[in-house]
């Protein structure tokens, strides 16, 4: 038995970027269907991070009550820089008139979802989509729960289903089909139950490696520390891991407790060599991948989404093909700047293990330079609280 | 036969910081002299480049008439950031309030020699130093140009020696001692005799790596461009450097004309372990080598001058160690901005051999930050104009 639905725009991944899209599409009258391979369960319940720019809370905040980043989510003024034992802060609203919101993007998918929900979406859960294809009439061919094969006929696709994404090839022409960057080194991260060591994060350098440390709630605390991509979590004792830790943040003493939750995150770049082909698109982790040392991924699948919404509206309301031919481009001037600082927030805090002495000074005189300089300090507090966004 | 001569500094070496500082010291009453291996003739005819930065241009004032850079060098407000095939100006007095002076060095040595020696300088041309020591009496070991043997014993001795010192080893105790970074590119330059492409210097990332455009004089024209550290200069006809050149800065004409003088500089960043043992310290080249990209060379030394002058000032006339005890580290903390400085303009507008295209466009990425960015801006120029000089 096979299903044929028929929307004008058919989203695949119920991430932020997809229920987002979704989102901003209804409020100018357009239908979308959007499926996901996950549970809804699955989905709430996938802890990550979340460092949220302003525009990106600013735009959650037209899901109105549902959101709650304002109310759950923190407002992080700014974060510390710290190196050759001090502490610098960088007073975000200071140098730029904008913050952050650490909200986990496990909290937001609960706020996008629910609301969706009671708009009314066609959200659909446990679908598996096989491949999209973009002939006579772009069709996303998938299989539902229960076996049964589910046909999406759209006047568009959108990819938006992460970065092992099933669309992507069918823009990219290959698997892969992007330029990568891969780094010699992971994060260590571990959830603790304990009070705050800091009330903002935390970013070191220090001659053992880089620290981040970081909160998840007045109870729970994130941290990581780099290591060896191969790492294995289990092979540290909890006093080597608070050891390592506080090694890595000479000048601070960690607030220690009991850790429930380790991790070893491995990290890369990429960008897909295209982001649209005819009438399917990729947004958010499919069409790229950030390091997390810039905060960038959550808010970076905002902006595609926001760029995105803007050619869809004109293309289907107003049969404009100029928005859409000119979206990659547009997305791509973005995106390669966040992959800039990404990468510099990278460079900038670790050591790498060719790293010589003269780079780990050099690396001290780039972080002075930063820190003493109002302009250096303001250049990257406008990258981490975001570049405006064009309007939605 | 051996003469011994006896003044409070001895300086080896008569460069930029080693007259500079016998100017500053005589200004506070300190005797010094001056000894450098070359004969005037030889050093006034290096043919050097030179952007000095507005404090190097303000201290330079204070040789009176003597000092031609505001009168023969050429005022430059800006410089331009060239890639994508679009250039982009960054307006230092318009971010910065300060500018950069096009004046070769060789013409600021011209000048510091005529001032010294009118103003009594004990300055003797090919000296050659053999060693130094700092036992009882701090000494100058040399041979004069006739090859009798020369002591000077002094209060202080400075090696302001370039990059090949002969004092350096006394102070950090090897031939070398410091820290490295090599490039795998140099620059191929030319002089040719042509009117001025562009009124400014040109950074220019291109995709067949970096240019720069710079001037010399209203007929006669500096350009470089990126080559392999092992090309020979003569390798190339005329026709063929012109083609390299003009590929390097798409979307800009240059104005040919004949080639009189190539050559190849192959570059690197050495920081010294060790600025001053006991009696002994050492400035400029001696202690540093920056890459030229960020026009820092001349100006760094100046910068360890005014603080040497200080601290000698205090032991001298005081009997106060505390500047000369921090000298090292008050200078380091420029060298280290500055060595920064000079490998970030170096990487981001130069390829490497083993960049892949996620760098390219990563590079793109952080130009376009830079430049959409007025605090990405500024802090370029004020790297590039200089950060503010200790007081004299």
């Amino acid at each position: 038995m096979t299903t044929t639905v028929r929307t004008r725009v058919a989203i695949v991944g119920a991430g932020p970027a997809g229920l987002l899209l979704s989102h901003l599409l209804a409020q100018s009258g357009i239908d979308s269907i959007v499926v996901d391979q996950r549970t809804r369960e699955q989905i709430e319940s996938t802890i990550r991070a979340g460092i949220l720019e302003q525009g990106t809370v600013e735009l959650l905040d037209t899901l109105g009550d549902f959101s709650r980043a304002r109310t759950v989510g923190t407002r992080h003024n700014g974060i510390e820089l710290r190196f050759a034992g001090h502490g610098h802060r960088i007073d975000f609203p200071g140098l730029v008139g904008r913050s952050v919101w650490l909200y986990p993007q496990h909290e937001a998918l609960k706020d996008l979802i629910a609301a969706r929900l009671a708009g009314g979406q066609d959200l659909r859960f446990g679908v598996t989509v096989e491949r999209v294809e973009d002939n006579d009439i772009p069709r996303v061919i998938a299989k539902e729960a229960d076996g049964q094969e589910l046909i999406i006929e759209a006047d568009f696709i959108v990819g938006a289903d992460g970065s092992r994404s099933v669309v992507r090839p069918a823009v990219t022409g290959t698997s892969q089909g992007g330029y990568f960057r891969e780094y010699p080194f992971a994060w260590f991260g571990i959830l603790t139950e304990a009070p705050a060591s800091a009330e903002e994060l935390i970013y070191s350098n220090s001659p053992d490696g880089f620290a981040l440390i970081s909160q998840r709630s007045p109870t729970v605390q994130r941290m990581y520390f780099q290591c060896d991509p191969d790492a294995d979590p289990n092979a540290l004792s909890e006093e080597e891991i608070w050891g390592m830790l506080q090694a890595r943040v000479p000048g601070t003493t960690l607030t220690e407790g009991p850790i429930f939750q380790r991790d070893v995150l491995r990290f890369r770049s990429f960008v897909a060599h295209e982001l649209r082909k005819g009438r399917i698109a990729i947004v958010g982790d499919a069409a790229h991948t950030v390091p997390p040392t810039g905060a960038k991924g959550m808010n970076l699948a905002v902006a595609d989404v926001v760029l995105l919404n803007r050619a869809l509206q004109a293309l289907l309301l107003e049969n404009d093909e100029r928005l859409i031919d000119g979206f990659a481009d547009a997305a791509l001037h973005r995106i390669w700047k966040a992959q800039h600082f990404s990468w510099w927030m990278t460079s900038m805090l670790h050591s790498t293990p060719e790293a010589t002495e003269f780079d780990h000074r050099r690396q001290l005189g780039e972080l002075r330079s930063v820190v003493e300089s109002e302009a250096g300090s303001t250049f990257l507090a406008e990258a981490y609280t975001g570049w405006p966004l064009p309007a939605a």
